[in-house]
């Protein structure tokens, strides 16, 4: 997971990545992200909701949420594993903001409760996980990207992808579990 | 924002609630909610996401999301205010779970960052804002629901809807933004 913080830090700066295009996922678009070769997928924001999550510690405070396209979705909702070939899952990440026009009506609604509402802020960085069994075989059928405003961010930051994920392999390499 | 915490405690019993099928989400089904006679819309965890957040205090730790249905992500997208009938807003809220099999990983990645991820657990209510500008008109134009297990709040609890969103009247009284 050292791509979250490295996303942060990350120039984007790539040569010589080489295009490739997420099954099922229609028109990939802009600069494709190295090793992996993966693009932002076209329509991902689209895509229906596995699960919702937040994450602190030190400077990092973020909202997040994880999108499925309709291959990965069924797989969630199915218990299905391995993700099938076209599975593509989108990990959106927010900085989190404590909302203060949320925070004055639960002080109304809750006196003394002292409620907090943390809200998505400005967007860290979006991230993919791609399913190909043939062209990503060498991790565990897994190709992986990281964008931050469009741009992917450097090959050392993409190195860390698969190493991180593995301690999830009896889950196909896939840290969330679907949110009924 | 009293119904966050009442419907923790709601009983579910109704009497006289009367049926009404949200528009443009297909079969509604179970049992009404009362006052708005709303209920749970068919397929609402298809729909897109609007945003994410969580809250916190006291005994509440929630990780929650919402999502809406075409009518609605439209005009989210758009910027249109006032939301146009036929607009249903979900909100998905759960208690929240520290992830010990995502803080084992973020340890190893950030060694002495101290992150923690703190995923969705157990559902704890889902809330459906429906905007019907004649049905509703009371009301700001929207009728709210309210529902733990697929059984809705009681009236108590759906007589605090109104009162706790009239606040956000500026943006048609909807708190949640739309997360790019």
């Amino acid at each position: 997971m050292k791509r979250i913080v490295f996303a942060l830090v990350a120039t984007g700066i790539l040569a010589g990545a080489t295009a490739y295009m997420a099954p099922a996922s229609g028109q990939a678009d802009g600069e494709a992200a190295p090793i992996y070769g993966i693009k932002v997928p076209a329509g991902y924001r689209d895509w229906q909701l596995i699960s919702a999550n937040h994450l602190m510690g030190g400077n990092v405070k973020q909202v997040r949420a994880q999108l499925g396209n309709d291959v990965a979705i069924k797989a969630f909702r199915e218990g299905k594993l391995p993700f099938p070939d076209g599975a593509v899952i989108a990990a959106l990440h927010w900085s989190e903001v404590l909302s203060d026009e949320n925070n004055k009506v639960l002080d109304v609604g809750f006196p003394g409760a002292g409620l907090q509402s943390f809200v998505a802020g400005i967007p860290v960085n979006v991230q993919f996980m791609v399913k190909d069994t043939k062209k990503y075989a060498e991790t565990g059928g897994w190709g992986y990207a990281d964008f931050t405003n469009g741009k992917p961010g450097n090959e050392a930051l993409h190195k860390t992808c698969f190493p991180c994920h593995e301690p999830a392999k009896d889950r196909d390499y896939v840290f969330t579990r679907y949110a009924r």
